[in-house]
């Protein structure tokens, strides 16, 4: 049996699909990394196995992105959400500090309700009361004067909301610019310059959970305490290379593989290429469902990861039978979140435009069956 | 090719040897994770796929160590030291709360340097000016009359020192008692409901780096404010099952196995009686080597995991031609931590009587051909 015929194609938002060619590779070499007789998760974080992993990591990373050299890459643990305490206990002086943040989701929310202990919250925008379906106008958005930064969350994965790469333009000159990229990072090309810092949980399209990438300006670094916890020390990070303590080796190898796999297909201009091609064709299918399908996201913000829509405007009923349909085609993972119920079809690097294509073969054939 | 053939003998300090039966399990199911068509990696930490791995992880771990119904586990991320923060920020009401160390070696010494921001510290004992050879006995021990909690450190990876189970019998009574058992857990049966909150990273007996395992006294969550952070916010990791953000689900897996692997084999009392067998072995066979070998730490501290020594005293010469003839055998990372220098052989659960033995036969040869 090949590996491809017992595969699910695996829509789900995250820990989500990884390449097939990944986890033949990591698979191959368990118990044997590269010939040295023992398992990539066995051998000492500052032994010469290791050194050379986390520097190709490193390195292949600022090559997709094209990192400039005054950033840094700090590999954490802790998830992207620990984030929402530590970016505010590294980058604030006092709880004092005003934090601007743009509330487009689950996620920038989160983040501005963990801040409060360590900022004042200054919401710029917060889209709740429009149940998160679209994002003001930035000509609307109410900036404090004197932020110590403005934080918002490029793709929500909940609500299915993705902002526009002009995002940073539209902030008051000068001001320090933290972006939340978990679930689009690596999915497209980002002008990095743009960021101040941005971080991404790694179980998306960048590897498995249980490592948080951090790019970081470097002049950033002078910002941090000693008394801020090692966990989320910024700079204790940077002096020692991640590597102040035990990381998460095992995690951070996979990252590496799935960058020499993006490297491989072509880089993030291809899978840039590739995301809209499966969100667009999905999309224009719902949207030509004749209300079958919905997807109620103002079109300027809908996400090329996270496609979230309801059958005949919230039928749970039909929504759970397709659901088990699709199981039967080895379409999983696809129910929305449980905040927000519905469906969610999350289209992350690993999922193909054929997979898609099937996706959306299914949604053609259980509409026909189940249409008044 | 047998996997046994080409596997190391790798007595490294951590992460260490991982059993080659556990290994083969991950390998086997890594793209395929119990027939439901995608890997560990790739389930969702809300499923009813790694719903099943964490309780059944969690109920082993009951199982082994025998814990009391009154004790919650909590996996966490960050690493065991970055409990040097989140201990203190959690126990303690404010930072004029007092906190007695027992500093025995390098972590008991990190715990100690890291908790002054969140916490007054005493030293109850501090080994240090004897280079972390002995513990003065538990009569000279200085506590504080008013200590929010006790902590100590059972193990000491990097000086090979290891206290005795009766530790805290030692203590004021009522007190709190907090132990890092990073480097010895479940190497041997513990008595539980001696301690308030055991804690320790996988990466040496109970799986790979990336998780960290805290075992506390429900009663004492209680004393979580909200302003801790997530990634260490005991109360609301008990509340959430580990779930309140995702897990590091890969890593979960891999203790499961292990723990499985420790059922399988005879549970934690045979755990304990072969590393009483490595460990006595190595020792005898040292100090019946006429100071060629030579191990500094007082015989009633002496680490069943880390045996530290040098050779001759101390000729770096010899002990470095000593770890390059080792890897002719097989043998692999014995090298001392730089910190200390020398040598030091880690007898993790994964390491067999046998392996030690085949050490034995390398250090006698070695000897015979080296000694003037």
């Amino acid at each position: 049996m090949s590996h491809q015929e017992f595969r699910a194609i695996n829509f789900g938002a995250g820990p989500g699909c990884i390449p097939d060619s990944v986890l033949l590779e990591a698979q191959k070499e368990l118990l044997n990394f590269q010939g040295c007789g023992k398992s990539i998760m066995e051998v000492s974080h500052r032994g010469k196995e290791f050194e050379k992993v986390i520097q190709e990591t490193k390195s292949n990373l600022i090559k997709v992105l094209s990192i400039p050299d005054d950033y840094d890459i700090l590999f954490l643990q802790g998830g992207a959400s620990s984030l929402f305490s530590g970016i505010p206990m590294n980058l604030c002086e006092s709880p004092n500090d005003v934090v601007d943040f743009i509330v487009t989701g689950a996620w920038s929310k989160g983040a501005s309700t963990d801040g409060k202990y360590f900022c004042k919250v200054n919401k710029v925008a917060d889209m709740e009361p429009e149940k998160f379906l679209t994002v003001t106008d930035p000509s609307q958005w109410k900036f404090s004067p004197d932020s110590t930064y403005i934080h918002y969350c490029d793709n929500e994965t909940v609500h299915g909301v993705e902002m526009p790469p002009s995002t940073p333009d539209h902030f008051p000159e000068g001001r320090i610019v933290v972006c939340d990229m978990s679930s689009n990072f690596l999915s497209k090309p980002v002008n990095v310059s743009k960021y101040d810092l941005i971080f991404a949980g790694a179980q998306k399209n960048a590897g498995i959970s249980g490592i948080t990438i951090v790019i970081i300006k470097k002049s950033l670094l002078t910002k941090t305490k000693p008394s801020v916890p090692s966990v989320f020390n910024f700079l204790k990070k940077s002096q020692n290379n991640s590597l102040d303590n035990t990381p998460p080796t095992f995690n951070i190898y996979i990252t590496g593989l799935v960058l020499k796999w993006i490297i491989k297909e072509g880089g993030l201009e291809e899978m840039e290429r590739r995301s809209i091609e499966k969100s667009s064709n999905l999309y224009k299918f719902i949207d030509g469902s004749n209300g079958f399908y919905r997807c109620g996201i103002d079109a300027k913000y809908r996400s090329r990861m996270n496609v979230v829509f309801r059958i005949q405007d919230g039928n749970e009923q039909l929504e759970e039978k397709f659901v088990k349909e699709a199981s039967k085609h080895n379409i999983t993972d696809i129910k929305g979140h449980r905040s927000v119920g519905g469906l969610r079809v999350s289209l992350y690097n690993a999922i193909t435009v054929d997979q898609t294509k099937k996706l959306i073969e299914f949604m053609t054939s259980f509409m026909n069956e189940n249409k008044q």
